[in-house]
């Protein structure tokens, strides 16, 4: 189970045996079943997941009461709510699996500790984060450009073979329309 | 000049004098006149910038000629075009001075050289990047759950004195409204 992890962290930053053997002890790796809640509104999210196999998502449910998702997490993706998990504040998000996934979790300050203990973990961490922090850049600028159809091809194009993983209403969730404006776009295909 | 930067990075990390003098030897620090652009649609953006003094914005031209801002830049914030910074590609954005600026600039091999030489240098751009993606997080979450009237609200709540200092059509812009909208809402306020 850890090597997903391992693996991921040794394609950034090399590591010994003995960081391999550290690194395993700090985390928890846990079999989650589909449809299962890591965290939910006003629940404290007090760990940062990587995702190991499987498929997260991360939302909160807006006033009118629809669902709206925030993000995936799909393999080799770390996720959770950043600003809650660091401030040690209730969350306003809900982490749910929608596949049965195994995830390897990491406590606030297990983490702080490991960046201490190997550094290497560090610079994996700085990283993957900065890689996170610009394709969030990226899309930020797709959703203000794209019109929904594009949003739809540009996602299908940038995740090939994650359109079929997830169902179609959360995929429209996530771009931020209908689900009934996606079916729309899917029937043109063909 | 470089006093700006370090009180930023000794805000999250400890440093030695050696490595003040190292770090500041690693920077160009530049005066900006104001609606300079650092880089525009088609360049390299080959320097990631810290805003010691001033207000940058961070936008790109739509399909139908609009400018659509995505990020400010003001002091101690840290800005460019992530994506295409780390992939030495030509940029698809615009950074400009919307004040007259004082930026630290850093290349991509000059910072890779520094989180080398200076440990704690990537340990504060691995702290402050996490913090930049957890304001992302959360401004999805907003950008999807707030009106435009409580986006303002917030904004402006999030960043007293920031709504002043900049022209009103660039502050509807990035929260994707008309000035016309955003004219009427703060008519309201009176």
């Amino acid at each position: 189970m850890h090597n997903y992890l391992l693996n991921h962290i040794k394609k950034y930053v090399a590591i010994t045996p003995d960081d391999e053997e550290i690194i395993t002890r700090y985390f928890q790796f846990i079999d989650v079943k589909k449809k299962t809640h890591l965290f939910t509104e006003g629940q404290k999210c007090n760990y940062n997941y990587f995702v190991c196999q499987g498929c997260l998502r991360l939302y909160f449910i807006k006033e009118n009461g629809q669902e709206q998702i925030i993000q995936f997490g799909i393999d080799n993706w770390w996720i959770t709510d950043y600003m809650n998990f660091e401030q040690h504040k209730p969350s306003n998000l809900y982490l749910q699996t929608i596949e049965p996934s195994i995830v390897a979790a990491i406590t606030y300050s297990q983490q702080e500790e490991l960046y201490i203990t190997v550094p290497a973990f560090e610079r994996y961490i700085r990283i993957i984060t900065q890689k996170a922090y610009a394709a969030t850049q990226r899309r930020m600028q797709f959703f203000f450009d794209l019109s929904g159809e594009e949003k739809y091809h540009h996602f299908n194009n940038a995740f090939p073979g994650f359109v079929q993983r997830i169902p179609q209403y959360m995929l429209a969730s996530y771009l931020g329309f209908t689900p009934e404006f996606l079916s729309k776009i899917r029937a043109k295909q063909g």
